[in-house]
């Protein structure tokens, strides 16, 4: 039976890329199902994900990721190879708002995020029924700031037992220690409630509010050390007026906040993303 | 023949309000036409907008300006009264991009924008054959580090000889002095580039771009001392992505600010917009 | 204590209309929170929404209804006082498809939605768990072609029994009799998964797929004998692109009819909804 | 000094098609400064646009043209070949309406349309003026229901004539006979005032305020035989309210005409459409 795989490619642009990898992917006898690349003209940068199906026994994929190498070494490319079947593991991290979390969840059940959820780790007990709904276990770790630094001990620990490839805030309202960050790199996404780079930081609802701006928007990126400036992966907006008061720009952010959340975890989920000079290419 | 009046009122909130002017109007014998009021419960503040008609012949505004004074002061109302049939007088303020002003100026020509335009103000020739095919006549005011303040005194002359109501920046480059803008309140309507707070002052699209925002915008405000921070009327976004050069994102912004410029003075012709608290109330 | 209640009125316009109302409150002491009114000048029709406080006593509701009844009379008004305390019951339809009802739920659960909900009804089992998980009684009718008419009695009488005020459609995927709609007038609000009038009837997303085009919407309407002719409610799109297969459409449209769908649950619970001439008036 | 070419490929999906595109660029010396593809998995078809830049001295060309056409016959390609040096010609029909004609004409002379435009053809004299002031010939070519033919045979004559590569219809209301659009297939560019399907033919402004829609839509397509249903390029809407009028509508919907047409026309010239089973791929 065929197996189904993506390839993510980012070097130095130069003539021959496009045609190496095509003439690569058809001496392995691959099948090309969906192709897209993006050029980055003035940083001469050359960005590629390939999605193809082929025959493939179990001892093949060694030898595919060892001819493949030899070709990326001599173009000076960084790769990634997944094959579609291997489900990545998401840990969602949440705190007292549930809109989120209860969104991914269902959207989860109905199929559309391809993933296993082996673990919710939350610093309130709030979300533990729903993720029991959905038979996902539930951690409380409390988080103050005395034990911050054993809290995240703890979540790593948790992190790494359940082999888990990305971590998404799911309105998780404590701010990550720089080591926490760096050690996740790319690898958690977060949504912060305001159109970024406005409004930075806390109550993002309330400055907008007493700036009077006539669009509230929401933000989903990777995390990374500096607070809300990792790489935008979705944006969105929505319109508002001076009838809107502080709770009705909560009410409509809130499902800003669901969709530009969801679509950040599925377009990584789907290795859609790649991300350099702290943005990213979205790969249809 | 009756005539058409739009009453514009604020004033605090309290018991009777609505009832007191629906009942004056009533005694004057006037047809309200359209009526959209808000309220700001948290500052306790009231606002109306009643478009009516009624018969009146010419030495009767007198009267209708004392009768309802004296209500007003009662009450502690700011209002003005404005007759439909009296047009404002705008003088457009422009530099070298002229997609703005072109957009005004044939919006003018359809009968969209309410208004006399007797005068284009520019720093540059650019705009001359644009303003001459409409038939408005074009001043070339030039402006540098040493000149500033005695072109500015041109410009007054210019705005005051015209009894201009509005002066619309269409992508005017030149910063407004403090001087000039604490004459005109809420008398002057800039189009930023960019969806503000964010990116505030120069180059907002190579700002968004280094960003790596997946949305621009544009924004449409009263101008203030302090640089794009005035009231802001009216703001919009289009959607980008990695595939989109700095060119791209110049280009696509250039229709938002088309649209959010004009649908601002459209609204400040129609009398529609209030502003306290550094924002804005745009009645329906 | 002041309790809050919410008058409704449409009539044929005149002069002193809104002096008439606002006078009638102040006779009784009431405090306006909030107003909003239109005017079809076409049609020579007013209306109004005003929410508004008092201190009332038990008894004294029947002397208000009383005397804005012979008031309504004099101006030919229809009207509906509605006290805000009273929460709405609602009926919640759903088949397989969950993702409305999830949503529906969550949002009722965190206090989006001021209404109870004493009953989920389906014609499939897919719902029984999450209706469990809120505490929702489930009531699985099933519904083929023989038996459609005592299944809907079924219904109806579920709705009699807990003196349900509306009924959402949430991806209910069976046509109502024209009874059944008749029945409830203005009751029944459904979610069709497109921009209406396009594409009315089965598989919307299949034919906006052959059809090519670039924007895929949604929209929510109150019921009428007419398939998909009712009052709009609410309609909102996404873009779409030649990139999105059928399931892409499917998928993205989900969003969508969440989005249209609840809003229009929102708006008619907060009674913001006014329909003549099979159009809305949404009040803000 | 480099020449920047475009080639667009459609041809039947098969194992192999980028490598060999590819290598044949790369025999050419070629270097590929954009590349976007796209696959109808379910029609099994493959479609490619290709931006690139090469030396090539006059005569190149041909040799060019004939190598890759036995590529091209090999892999049952349809495909073409365009020098970005050579501006496509234009021809703009409108009639008395004129804000889409403005449009286009300031946003080629801003450099925004890289095209000719040799000639402005209208059944109305509304727009010779406009044409003037930008310095294009007009052609005032009355229609009537007695002499359609005739009319045609000038405008034809015209189109031949100045060698015009596209006709785009700037809101011009007169319906071409089928001869006239079986003659230029995917060369006649329409903008159409609504979100097609929905209100098809004439008044659909009208036809979206007696439905009561919230959204009012405009969509630029290629003309054929069949009235408003040739492949869509680009479709927007914006919201409307229960407090729009039908003029409201109308003065909203000019936006949306202006946008929608100009984004088609600028893909059209920019060589990144191709159609396929009345729809279109629009390649970034």
């Amino acid at each position: 039976m065929p197996k189904t795989a993506i390839l993510l490619i980012d070097c130095p642009d130069r003539k021959g890329l496009v045609a190496a990898i095509a003439n690569f992917l058809l001496t392995q006898n691959a099948n090309i199902l969906h192709a897209d690349q993006h050029q980055d003209n003035e940083l001469g940068l050359f960005f590629m994900r390939i999605e193809f199906s082929f025959e493939q026994t179990e001892g093949d994929e060694g030898a595919f990721r060892r001819d493949f190498a030899l070709l990326a070494e001599s173009l000076n490319m960084h790769w990634r190879l997944e094959y579609a079947e291997r489900k990545p593991k998401v840990a969602l991290f949440v705190s007292q708002y549930l809109h989120c979390i209860a969104d991914l969840l269902q959207r989860h059940q109905s199929g559309e995020l391809r993933c296993e959820i082996p673990v919710v780790i939350s610093n309130h007990p709030d979300a533990a029924a729903l993720a029991g709904f959905y038979n996902i276990p539930f951690h409380l770790i409390e988080v103050n700031r005395q034990n911050k630094q054993q809290a995240e001990a703890q979540q790593i620990k948790l992190i790494e037992e359940h082999g888990i490839d990305l971590i998404v805030l799911a309105r998780y309202m404590q701010i990550l220690s720089p080591e926490f960050c760096r050690r996740y790199p790319l690898r958690v996404i977060n949504v912060h409630h305001s159109f970024l780079p406005a409004f930075v930081g806390a109550k993002p609802y309330h400055a907008a509010f007493a700036r009077g701006v006539k669009l509230i928007g929401s933000t989903s990126h990777y995390v990374t050390e500096v607070l809300d400036d990792g790489p935008i992966i979705e944006q969105d907006v929505t319109r508002i007026s001076h009838t809107d008061e502080l709770d009705d720009l909560i009410q409509k952010g809130r499902d800003l906040e669901r969709l530009v959340l969801s679509r950040a975890v599925r377009w990584h989920l789907e290795r859609r993303i790649l991300s350099y000079a702290n943005k990213t290419v979205i790969f249809s």
